[in-house]
C-alpha cells in the first residue's frame, strides 16, 4: 500500500491539518511567521497527525478536536525536532538546512518554546483534562530522556538499556500521546485506549529503529543528510551498539563516541553495512512491528485498523 | 515595609511554594536533578509566586489549587530565564554563573523545555480551562515577543515603542499571568480579575524598567552581574533609548548597537549615569506605580491589597 492509499481514511481530515498548518504559519511577528513557514509547511509525511486521526476513527469521529489535536501532536514533534537541531548541531533535515543553520540558533530556539506554547494551546482547546495532561507528560518525557542520555558516560554494559530508553522517550513517547489523545477524544472504551497505546509505543520504537538503521544504509540523497550522521554527531544508535557486542575486538565504535576521532566514521559505516548487524535491527524493528500489530487486534475491525496495520507495515519497509 | 511585611498574608503559603520547589528538584534523572536543584533553589524573591497567592486572597482562598498555580508560575519564569541566558549568553545571574555556563547550552536548552512542561502539568493540575489557556498563551507571548526583538533592526524612531512592547510581552505578561490565574482561582469577579490584571501589567512594565536602570546605576556585587550587562550583550534598554532621544548629537548608544563596539559601554554607562535620564526613566516607573496603585482601588480593601500596594513601592525603590 502507498501512504495516501493507508492514509485514505482520514485523506480530507489531513487536508484540514495542512491548512490549519499554514493558517498558523502566518503571524504578524515578521520573523516568527518566516520560521513558523519554513518549519512547518515541510511536505512532511505527517505521520503524528495521521497516528491521531485514526485512532479517533473507532468511536465518535469529532473532528472539533481531533483537527487541533493532530496540529498539536505535529507542533509539538516540529518543535522538539528543532531543539533537537541545536542540539546536534545538525546541518540537514529532511535534505533543508535546519532552523538552526538557516537562522541562528537563538531564533531556533525560541521557536521550538513558541511552538510548545502554540502546540500546548491547541491541545487546551480539546478541554479534556487527560489530553491536556499527557501534552505536558510527553513534553517532560522527551526533554527529561535527552537529559538522561547526555548524563549517562558511554558504558557498553548499559548502551542498549540506555538505547531503549532514549528512544522509548524520544520517540514512541510522542506516537502513545497521539494515539492516546486520538482514541480519548473519540470516547474510546479504556481497554482499546491502552491498546492503541502498546500498539503506538511499538510503532514508536520499530520507527526509530528503522530511522537508525537509515543512518547507516539509506541513500543520503532520499534521506536528506549524509550517511553516517549520527556516529558523527556523537550518537550511538543500535547499528553500532550491536556491532561493539558482536566484534568486541574491534573498538572503532568506543573510539568514535569516546575519543572523538571523527575520521573513522566511514570505515564504521562500512563494516556495519557489510556485517550482519543491520539484518539484526531489521529483526528487531519486525520484532516491534509484530507486537504493534498484535496490540491492534484488540480493536474493531475496521479500514482504520486496517490503515493503522498498514502504517507500520510502511514505515518497516521505508527505504528514507 | 520589608518584604517579609508584605508577603505577611501568604508568608507561610510561600514556604508551601519552597518545598514544592524541593519535591520538583529531585528527579530520578541525575543530570536532570542537579540542573533542576541549581535553577530552582535560588534564594530568589519569590515575586510571581507572591503576585499570584496574594491575588487569590480577595475571595476563596483555595490552596489546593494556588499552590500549584504559584509554583507553575515561578517554573514558567525561571525556564525563560534560563533560555534568555543561553540567548544572551549571559555569564551570570544573581551572582551566581548561569545554568548554560555551568552545564553547557544544550542542557540549559533541555531544562527550559523541562520546566515549561513541568509548569504546563501544574497548570492543568487546577483543572480551569481559563487558566490552562492562559498559560500556554503567556508563553507564546514571551517567546514571540522576544523573536518580534530579535527581528527588529534598530531604528530610534521606533525604540521607545518597541520597547514597550518587548517588555509587556517578556515580563509584564507573566505578571499578568499571575494575576489572573491567582484571582480567577480564587472566583474572583470579572470585573476585579480585569482589575488586577491591570495592576500587574502597570507592576510588571514598573518592574522592567527599574531593572533596566539597575542595569546602569546599581551596585554590581549586589545585582550579581556587571554593570552595563544590558548594553554589552546588545540590548538597548529605556535608559539608553532615552539617552540618544534627548542627546542626538552623540552617537555612542547608535556606535555600540550598530557597530557592535563595547568599548564604548563603560563611557555610556558613565553618561547616562551622570546626566538627568535616570532620573526620567524612575518618573516612568513612578507612573506605572501610579497605575497599578490605582488598579487597586477597585478591589476590596484588605490585608492582601495593602501588601499588593506594598509590594509595587517596594519594587520601584529597590536597588538590587
Amino acid at each position: 500500500m502507498t501512504l495516501d492509499e493507508i492514509y485514505a481514511p482520514v485523506k480530507d481530515d489531513l487536508v484540514l491539518v495542512e491548512n490549519k498548518l499554514a493558517v498558523i504559519a502566518r503571524h504578524d511577528i515578521p520573523l516568527l511567521s518566516k520560521l513558523l513557514e519554513y518549519a512547518l509547511i515541510n511536505g512532511g509525511k505527517r505521520v503524528r497527525p495521521a497516528l491521531t486521526l485514526l485512532c479517533g476513527k473507532f468511536y465518535r469521529y469529532d473532528l472539533d478536536v481531533l483537527i487541533p489535536m493532530a496540529v498539536s501532536v505535529e507542533l509539538l514533534h516540529i518543535g522538539t525536532l528543532v531543539h533537537d537541531d541545536i542540539i546536534d548541531n545538525s546541518p540537514l533535515r529532511h535534505g533543508k538546512s535546519t532552523v538552526s543553520r538557516t537562522w541562528g540558533s537563538n531564533s531556533a530556539l525560541l521557536l521550538g518554546d513558541y511552538l510548545f506554547a502554540r502546540a500546548g494551546k491547541l491541545a487546551a482547546t480539546t478541554e479534556n483534562m487527560r489530553v491536556i495532561r499527557g501534552f505536558a507528560e510527553t513534553l517532560m518525557t522527551i526533554s527529561g530522556g535527552e537529559l538522561r542520555e547526555a548524563g549517562t558516560s558511554f558504558d557498553m554494559t548499559d548502551a542498549k538499556e540506555n538505547y531503549y530508553k532514549w528512544i522509548n522517550d524520544k520517540t514512541a513517547s510522542l506516537f502513545m500521546m497521539a494515539a492516546e489523545c486520538g482514541s480519548t477524544l473519540s470516547g474510546c472504551p479504556e481497554e482499546q485506549i491502552q491498546a492503541l497505546k502498546e500498539y503506538a509505543r511499538n510503532f514508536g520504537l520499530a520507527f526509530q529503529v528503522i530511522d537508525d538503521i537509515l543512518d547507516f544504509v539509506g541513500d543520503s540523497s532520499k534521506m536528506g543528510k549524509p550517511v553516517g550522521s549520527d556516529l558523527s554527531e556523537g550518537a550511538i544508535t543500535l547499528p553500532s551498539i550491536i556491532f561493539a557486542e558482536k566484534y568486541p575486538g574491534n573498538r572503532i565504535i568506543q573510539r568514535i563516541i569516546l575519543e572523538k576521532d571523527k575520521s573513522l566514521v566511514a570505515e564504521a559505516v562500512e563494516k556495519i553495512r557489510s556485517s550482519s548487524v543491520i539484518d539484526e535491527c531489521r529483526d528487531i524493528a519486525r520484532n516491534y512491528y509484530d507486537n504493534a500489530y498484535l496490540s491492534l487486534k484488540k480493536l474493531p475491525d475496521c479500514e482504520a485498523r486496517k490503515s493503522l496495520e498498514a502504517l507500520v507495515d510502511f514505515v518497516i519497509k521505508r527505504n528514507r
